[in-house]
């Protein structure tokens, strides 16, 4: 489980698609959101878009693994797609902020490995911020001030980078993914290996 | 510091020579030995090669990291150009064994990353060891009986690796040395630059 949390416009959007267009054992978590569809988002793809009621209800049944509110909107990971994809052997990205991840943490502890992504310059990100024309400018400043209330938590995660160049972000989080999946503790059958391995000597 | 143990013939050397020619941060610890140099080998570059003598003069001053006995000869790592490397923010590479790691991993705890590579099969080994041809018979069956031993401690590092492929092997070290690198606890100054870009905010 690899969490990958930023503030907006950190490019952390961009990072997660070309992880999912180059690894190919680890698959996305759509977030269920009753924010409406941003255009060109893709229903199932993005987000599912669902009803506020349809949210309540998840959240009291069980059914998400982390939620939370921003901006009168609601976000939430639900839990059943995650453990399918767990379970058939796959590694799941998640791209939440500190607050799910912080749920998340509690929940799952030493399978979640977290990642934070800052941006190089508060001018890089403002700039990032303010291209995206169809967010009107109060969202633009609150944007800035949930930016700076995200980036307070970086010390929350396990490996930082600073996204100063899209390549060498990519290849640092490949990196991540690589190592990780090479820890002992994550190794299971390595024991049957070597109890082979040394059979043989 | 960065760790790298094998039982010898699972390809650990050659893998270190790869990772000291691609990655210009990281400096081999050059152990010193009591036994005597094997042709080809180079004085201060494979090891520093010194009297009996003098190996107890500079483990009773205390200015050995570790040491270990192996088939009559000792083996260490001096302390003094570790400590001058890590100073000038230079990362160190041992190639040592599980009584050296046990050692280093007492004195340098968190700071230590330690990686274990094993042979893709014990056939493979085998031949590994056989095709020295500068050892005698007696020494290739004790390599064999020693790599069983230092196998067993695989599950005393924190990475794992099968050297099936000396490329894809070659990756994965690079990869978690650049992974360990991006480790929140590693990133000294990075809470000066969250401070500054806050501030910018």
């Amino acid at each position: 489980m690899l969490v990958l949390s930023s503030p907006s416009g950190a490019g952390k959007t961009t990072l997660s698609r070309r992880l999912l267009a180059t690894d190919p054992d680890i698959t996305m978590s759509v977030s269920v959101t009753t924010r409406p569809p941003r255009p060109g988002e893709i229903d199932g793809k993005d987000y599912r878009f669902i009803s506020t009621e349809e949210f309540g209800l998840m959240r009291n049944r069980g059914e998400l693994l982390e939620w939370a509110k921003v901006f009168d909107n609601y976000y939430g990971t639900p839990l059943g797609p995650v453990e399918q994809l767990l379970s058939s052997g796959r590694d799941v990205l998640f791209d939440i902020d500190w607050q799910g991840t912080q749920q998340i943490s509690e929940k799952m502890g030493a399978d979640l490995v977290r990642v934070f992504v800052l941006p190089p310059s508060a001018s890089a990100l403002e700039q990032r911020l303010t291209k995206r024309a169809q967010d009107p400018p109060d969202v633009v400043a609150g944007r800035m001030a949930k930016a700076s209330d995200e980036i307070s938590h970086w010390a929350e995660y396990d490996y930082v980078l600073v996204n100063e160049d899209l390549e060498r972000s990519d290849e640092a989080i490949s990196s991540i993914l690589r190592a990780e999946r090479l820890k002992r503790t994550r190794r299971f059958g390595l024991s049957d290996f070597v109890r082979h391995l040394q059979s043989g000597l």
